[in-house]
């Protein structure tokens, strides 16, 4: 498993910027490898958001960005903001004694 | 629940950062309001790690950092990387349809 990380700086219209991102979501959630996704947005810093991906390889990570459709979803965001993708490996994980 | 996610670009060693990080998890699962977290490194870029980590409210995040003990650890974690926080809420989230 690896974990895409890709923060986005809107610069325009949040809102639009929403929409595009979950017809993106709808294509990626079909994509081979795929396991889940969450796009969270700063309570802080406006227009600062981040998606945080679970994928089952890199191999298959790449794959879906080098195949057909990918291209056209990247672009229609990085027109509504800068993009700063970067594929990650658990290091470490806790959870509360609680939960 | 809120989400906090921390860049961390380390500038020297990283096994001594990913040592002195555990000791700050021990830390921090034992806090209020603390729910799970995951340390993550990058694939490509080296010494850049993310925290993600899930707190049940913003308020019980800020009473954590204002609190005692939070400053020691997060300096121990600034002299050996760069900090970026910022805290989130969920906007999107989806999970594959198999999975």
């Amino acid at each position: 498993m690896v974990t895409l990380i890709n923060h986005f700086t809107v610069k325009g219209d949040t809102a639009e910027f929403e929409q595009v991102f979950a017809a993106s979501s709808e294509f990626m959630v079909e994509q081979p490898g795929f396991v889940s996704h969450r796009l969270v947005r700063s309570l802080r810093t406006p227009g600062s958001y981040v998606n945080i991906a679970e994928w089952e390889s890199a191999a298959a990570h790449q794959a879906v960005v080098r195949g057909p459709g990918f291209a056209e979803h990247i672009n229609g965001l990085a027109n509504l903001a800068s993009v700063e993708p970067d594929l990650y490996t658990e290091v470490l994980g806790r959870v509360a004694d609680g939960a």
